[in-house]
């Protein structure tokens, strides 16, 4: 029988979701929640039914694994204790500081109700994370490094459409070349996020609007631009439009270290993603660890999971004979 | 208390074994087993017995995790089931096609003892099989590529060496940046695995031998040369000893894949090694498999297990909340 989805939250990473499961044949999309009215908002999959999230609970026999899509500042620390009361959940709570703190309390709804919280699943928290922990225990001397880009902050390009005189934004975090070089050198070279990321703009200008006073404004902004290299660029909405629609990211993670009874050997371990679109590479993430989160379930497993805590071959649709005979 | 860790085998990996222990505070070398007279075999480890093979059985109780050090084509089908009778047990049998087989084995004797064996751990199999099962779990409409290298392959060093007249030979493996290119360029080449990578030989002659015909003889040679561009070069015994005594290895898995309604978007998903040492390398992987096989033992799982398997934190000394504070 397939796994049932959920969906709660229709935005880029619900949609993402909801194509992810059509690409995985043991699965299906049951419902996606939303808290617009149901009527105004068209899904993809013919199939699924599009529901209240006040009507949820209902759902509770016909849905396997419930989806969290909600923003990790307000949404996901309330919804995500509340439904794994009543559902397996996945989640893709990404404020790193404040995830000791989920996890507690999604461990103990989870640990109350019997079922299976998956949380900050995705790739940074996801599978950054996890190439992190596995090149950390293999090396355990060394030294990491983090590089995010070339792609949009969604954060930063908010935060620049925020400047009086700007019509709209998108702001590209890009890695310094020389920086990875540096960091897959062996050398172990200390950088700061500055060193290791350019921030480059482009803008759209209301008319009459000060380009010189918006650079200014950028440039300077504490916490967001002033520590960084920044270029700006303006162009014309239709410029923005055509080029700059899409929402691609990625990164690298290393691990730079050493082995040998003197330390004379240097290795270095890296992890790369290139992706075209962020919230739906997040969502394949999540997906598959939805059908891990199902198979823990029904194994008798309870509370909450990071991807540190799942076995691979959970996340896969194939038995371990199949995985052992055609990826080992 | 510390895991006590077994060497069965006091080769390049056995050494490797031993150099990564000490490494890993949470561990201690207890013994090395050889097939050798023990009195000829000296070990780094100031605090740790050398016993003779035969004699393992008495540490049955001393030791938490026998690493079996041994090879893949005679040793391993052998001595993996024989050992997981009285220990736990980690190997790195790498015969791919063999793998189902000496699962079925080792699976049957370690249930029957009661004990934890983990096989074909290392980087291939190993840490790359991880990473295509992980990346084509995330995206299962997609295209998987392995290149190996740059590095040395001891089985073709071994086959240039047996040619009459070669007195010495290193053969480097070298991945093929074109084909690389063509692979994370999204467009799903078809490559073969001689269009991936080339081969690089050192060959230092016996004196008075035919060069000419050294060379004809590496470069038409069934399987291992005749399919690949190979390059040769002929070299002083002095220049092999001093620029190509390391055994360097490492490589490239990648999966370029698509999501979305109309699989319009692509990823790609990297994964690379770069070592300055084969064996360390495998071992360090190996001893952090080491501890998992510790950890699961403890908590009463048994028979055979493989990096699929094994949750990841299973591998770090870190705790979960450790790890969940520190990495995710």
């Amino acid at each position: 029988m397939s796994i049932r989805i959920g969906i709660m939250g229709y935005g880029n990473l619900g949609r993402g979701v909801e194509c992810a499961v059509r690409q995985n044949p043991d699965m299906e999309l049951a419902a996606v929640f939303t808290r617009r009215a149901p009527e105004t908002v068209n899904i993809l999959t013919k199939t699924a039914a599009v529901c209240r999230a006040e009507d949820a609970a209902s759902w509770k026999d016909k849905i396997d694994v419930l989806i969290l899509c909600g923003g990790s500042a307000t949404d996901l620390p309330k919804q995500t204790p509340e439904y794994a009361k009543l559902f397996n959940v996945v989640d893709s709570f990404d404020t790193h500081a404040r995830i000791p703190e989920h996890f507690a309390n999604v461990d103990a709804a989870a640990r109350e109700s019997g079922k299976v919280a998956v949380i900050s699943v995705g790739w940074d928290p996801g599978m950054f994370s996890l190439n992190r922990m596995y090149a950390n225990a293999i090396l355990p001397e060394g030294k990491d490094y983090t590089f995010w880009g070339r792609g949009v902050s969604q954060g930063h390009s908010d935060a620049i459409r925020r400047i009086p005189g700007v019509k709209n934004a998108k702001q590209y975090t890009i890695p310094v070349e020389s920086a990875l070089e540096a960091a897959r050198s062996g050398k172990n070279p200390e950088l700061t996020t500055r060193e290791k990321h350019t921030r480059e703009c482009f803008v759209v200008l209301e008319e009459g609007a000060d380009a010189a006073k918006v650079e200014q404004e950028i440039k300077t902004m504490p916490n967001y631009f002033a520590d960084y290299d920044t270029t700006v660029h303006f162009i014309s909405q239709e410029e923005l439009d055509k080029n700059h629609s899409g929402i691609p990211h990625g990164g690298f993670v290393l691990r730079s270290g050493v082995t040998g009874w003197e330390k004379e050997h240097h290795h270095l371990i890296e992890y790369s993603l290139k992706l075209d679109s962020n919230p739906e590479f997040t969502s394949s993430v999540i997906v598959a660890y939805a059908r891990a989160a199902c198979r823990m379930a029904k194994e008798g497993q309870t509370g909450c999971k990071t991807v540190f805590d799942i076995p691979p071959a959970y996340l896969s649709a194939k038995s371990g004979e199949e995985l052992r005979a055609s990826m080992l």
